[in-house]
């Protein structure tokens, strides 16, 4: 697939047909076409029934040869058996979209997954699309375009979802909080139409602002991170929830539509790159939506906590920083202006604790939430606890918290900064004016945090470096010296190297690259564990020594002679890349040793990756404190080591041929990065 | 304090009294009069007013005094500057409890707690017991007693809480579940009556089966603890709600409540050593509890996950495997078992999806929990998803829905195992069902796992060493010296040593201990950092260098020369003790070097602790497996690190006047534990 595909005909069709139309309320065929009636005043909606049956009080025609002029959308709904027949006729019929609700296909195994494969050559020649098959159906709110079980309200998000039921899910949470749907698009098994068709499609659609995404499959992982970098870039934020997080989900996905499934770590890298919300949840899904929808893209990491009574801006802050997010003491400016503003007892350096000041005067909240976000150093605000519930107190303080409510809406809008609120009285007229005004409002305070920091997570897209358009000559073999001089062509510094065959050639490299030593046997798949590697020979002897031992117990092709690095003040760091089933090559760094294999400290991106992003992947580490020198460690250049990271990176990306890579150990030092060691896996793609 | 204080007059008087009756509706003593009267069917109730006043429509008396009467317990309500006399008054008139609701005292400063504690001292002369000030006052729901400014649902949960605000938001999540009050005790001050009193005094009333806790200070946290494990083992949980986590939230209660906080880790140390469930929101705490109330404390680590689609299955597992659970492969004979049962899509390892087979037989459901909770592998369940929306399909599958609800929960109780529900459709009849039936209902699967994970947490509460009733002679000094000797004397090895002050006895010493040697310079603050300590010292005359150039240089009291370890199989641990102002002695391990500075990986338990909590400790670092033995590396003596670590916190139990000591580095290797430096600060305590 190249450049986007026009899908006018899915989510616009003149005419509509639903073929396996039916009478039987146990049936998709009768669901489907009871909601494509609703559509008769924007297009013609022809019933298909094999027996020609009325159905739902409409005629029905035998077949679609017998309509009378192209059919732009087909949906099927009949047996799995006929599906492959249905989509011929659809054809026949000129349609240019179809919508396989028919379930049975790749989702049962290789045997279903061929039979797909073959009806999407036909449809793809065709130059039409299909969605699904297994599909729930589509949903266009601006065109009248009804064709899926459940309706939706009208709204500004698009909904594309693997899940039926998680959709459902989704849309519930997100209508209880008043958004509804531009689009809803039910993925099924993505056999030919992906996430990522369905992502550019919405990009391009005016009615939608935002894209949220259940997805347990990304297809083409560089066409999906494409397709959400460019929705990003267009203002739209794509929010997706996805499974992989944990053993049982995998067993779970392999059992459910044949998906295949990538590792979370890659999913989050491809969301970084992308700039894509990755939530956990339905519930953070549409809360994070909401608050996107409110205030878009923005930075949100240094919030300043606003409540009326300790246990609560306590509480709050304690929360905001466990989600990952930072409460800073206000400056002292700040806070002396806050404190001529509130009683004595008043909390006034982050948290703001109103002590009361709610009560005596209701626009202290909008004061004080004015105040705190003209702070350069503050990103966002949370407003918890109480407010909401002064209402209760009489009218007068009812009227100035609505009031208040609708203030504190226009501060938010005024400073461009998010704020959200969490309140104990979520039903109050206050916390609707709040709502209706786009400041979030959360029953529990968690919700609110988390939010916040579902916003903080997501990076600014970047411009994901491509992969070569044309892949470099193959690597001859697999072996350390080849992959040694590999990295070495393309940029990465290891120790000077000879390789030998004899004894008295591995002294004479030894004697030319200077002592010590490190003497590697060729030729073993493991070749420090199997005793291949010695260390620190510091002299002819100890070489030729080395060379005749491991000659007799390992019988080597060849030796290589190498000059031993002076690891005293390095870091030895892993660096790596896989080749994920969607997502392609994917990078790896890690502090070597212990910290990889005791901690799991290593870090992610798409490969090939540039010098900026493998800088950010070594900052990211847990670990990373290391790095810039403590306990009397010189710092390690930093530059050095991103830049050889780039290399390795752009190694992988240019030999598909490579399945795997690594240079482990990379030593990292103050004086610049060595490769200490080179493996290549060579392996189908 | 010793022993449980008796409360008898503080929730269930014969008389009451409310100082500072009011009938202004803005007061205090307006709303407590209020509630007041509504209590008088079931006692005597008096009301003060020093104008005489006739309140609500009640006579008042001008005071106390002429009460004709014993008045058992008293509110008062009267500005700060009256409370003095008003306690005075009170314990005049024969009060055996007051409740001070009056506000003014430690949360305003120094001059406050003075205050405060010279009127506590009175009332605890007179034998009687003071709640608050700064208090809300206090409910019983099983003897009428009504002295809250709002009424609370009666019901199984005492609620203890030092915030009035986050009290109401706990009871609105809890009542929105259905659940009500035995008690309801505002904490106020806690500057008589703290946590630990209201804590035992739950434990012996009949009425209350859980203790939810809102505490920023645990006044005595050895006490706290006690009483929690108490309320533990008489199978009463305690659910608590505190801050501390963050700068914020420590910032914020030093201007709330002048309360002093500990640190978050003592805090969860306390709740370990108690079996305390700490929750980090108020939601959380009412989820928490309602589970806690149907299936008591159980284990619930390993979660059986059942869902009616794929997409919902996956997702939860992830959620649970998130919050730290584990969804674990089910047994192969239970996978063939479910097969039979389900549809060929069907996933049956864990999670269990369903398939559509809830649509077509409701009963599936109850049949999978019920296999599913059989295994002695599996030790809750979560359903997720759709249940709760079948019966939208028509009157039979929604009677059936409603009786698989009931037989669900049937199978839950009878199986004794946590069965928690998500559900799409918590509103339908089916997810009344199960609630009133024990089954807790939640509307996001966060929830449902976050709850497993809240009980997953908490230990079995264990008996704590005890404080020593007598401390150690106090140690007679705190030097390098000193510290080594009473940790020797205690049991912990060093490597032989001996303290020297001349060139010719250092080498005699060394002589004497065998090479290589380590001469460590006494009688300096940083001894490491200032060049203090010669490390591997082989020979006669590298011990008089190192001696000659140290005294040069940093002209010490004197010197140590100490048999050098071989560190080279070994691991570096820290093992220390701080003491909290509210826990007292709190032991911490940690491995040394990097993994102190750079990861902050220690842990914590209340000192002393014995062997099995010594060993936790060890086992509970991020990094633990590195003691198991990684990278062909011999697993260290655990055992004797275990020991090495009770022993330095017992020393620290019994040595008060210590308020810090530390064995940094504590080499554990493989034949056993080894101090190679020791630190004790003297201070205040």
């Amino acid at each position: 697939m190249t450049g986007p595909r026009d899908l006018t005909a899915l989510f616009d069709p003149k005419t509509v047909a639903v073929l396996g139309a039916s009478n039987d309320e146990s049936k998709y065929g009768n669901w489907l076409s009871v909601q494509a009636l609703r559509m008769v005043s924007h297009r013609t909606v022809h019933l298909v029934n094999r027996r020609g049956e009325t159905i739902l009080g409409q005629p029905s025609l035998r077949s679609l040869a017998e309509v009378d002029e192209p059919v732009e959308l087909v949906v099927v709904t009949v047996p799995a058996h006929g599906f492959e027949q249905a989509v011929d006729d659809a054809l026949n019929a000129g349609a240019r979209a179809i919508v396989g609700v028919t379930a049975g296909f790749a989702e049962l195994g290789d045997d279903g997954r061929a039979l797909q494969e073959r009806i999407v050559e036909r449809v793809r020649a065709a130059g039409a699309v299909l969605l699904g098959p297994n599909c729930l159906g589509v949903l266009d709110s601006s065109t009248s375009l009804t064709l899926a079980s459940n309706p939706l309200p009208p709204g500004r998000i698009a909904l594309l979802s693997q899940s039926g039921n998680m959709a459902l899910e989704l849309s519930g949470f997100l209508a209880a909080r008043g958004h509804g749907f531009s689009r809803f698009v039910s993925l099924g098994n993505q056999a030919d139409l992906g996430a990522a068709d369905l992502i550019r499609s919405c990009v391009d659609n005016t009615e939608t602002d935002l894209i949220a995404l259940y997805c347990e499959d990304f297809g083409d992982g560089r066409a999906f991170v494409a397709a959400a970098t460019a929705a990003a870039e267009a203002g739209k934020p794509v929010v997706l929830l996805t499974v992989g997080g944990s053993e049982a989900s995998i067993r779970g996905a392999q059992s459910h539509t044949g998906s295949l499934t990538s590792d979370s770590a890659v999913i989050d890298a491809a969301c970084e790159a992308a700039g894509v919300y990755r939530v956990a949840s339905p519930r953070q899904l549409a809360n994070a939506a909401v608050t996107l929808l409110s205030y878009g893209a923005a930075p949100v990491h240094r919030v300043g906590v606003i409540a009326d009574g300790g246990g609560h801006a306590g509480v709050a802050s304690d929360v905001v920083e466990a989600s990952g997010l930072s409460v800073p003491e206000f400056p002292a400016d700040m806070s002396v202006a806050l404190r001529a503003r509130l009683t004595p007892s008043a909390g006034v350096r982050n948290p703001v604790d109103l002590a009361g000041a709610g009560e005596q005067d209701i626009t202290s909240f909008v004061s004080v939430l004015d105040t705190v976000l003209s702070s350069p150093d503050i990103d966002s605000a949370l407003v918890t606890g109480y407010f909401g519930g002064y209402g209760g107190y009489g009218d007068n303080l009812a009227r100035g918290e609505i009031a208040a409510a609708a203030a504190m809406a226009d501060v938010a809008h005024r400073h461009g900064k998010p704020v959200v609120v969490h309140t104990m009285h979520s039903d109050s007229e206050a916390a609707k004016v709040l709502a209706d005004r786009g400041v979030p409002v959360f029953t529990a305070v968690e919700d609110a945090a988390g939010t916040l920091a579902i916003l903080d997570r997501a990076a600014v897209p970047r411009v994901l470096p491509e992969l070569p358009a044309r892949a470099a000559d193959p690597v001859p073999a697999a072996g350390y010296w080849d992959a040694r001089e590999l990295f070495r062509a393309a940029g990465v510094t290891f120790p000077e190297a000879r390789l030998v065959d004899e004894v008295d050639e591995a002294v004479a490299a030894a004697e030319r690259i200077g002592y010590p030593v490190v003497l590697k046997a060729m030729g073993l798949l493991h070749k420090s564990d199997s005793g291949g590697v010695a260390l620190g020979l510091t002299g002819r002897d100890e070489v030729a020594d080395a060379v005749r031992r491991m000659r007799e117990r390992l019988n080597p092709s060849g030796f290589c002679v190498e000059g031993m690095a002076d690891t005293s003040d390095g870091t030895e760091l892993i660096v790596g890349v896989q080749r994920d089933p969607r997502f392609g090559p994917v990078a790896m760094v890690g502090l070597g040793g212990v910290f990889t294999e005791v901690l799991a400290d290593v870090t992610f991106a798409l490969a090939p990756v540039d010098a900026a992003t493998a800088r950010r992947l070594l900052e990211n580490l847990r670990a990373a404190a290391l790095l810039h020198g403590v306990r009397g460690r010189p710092p390690i250049d930093i530059d050095s080591a991103a830049a050889a990271i780039a290399t390795i990176s752009e190694v992988a990306a240019a030999h598909p041929e490579i399945a795997e890579l690594e240079i482990n150990p990379l030593l990292a030092t103050p004086r610049g990065t060595l490769g200490l060691d080179a493996r290549i896996v060579l392996g189908n793609h």
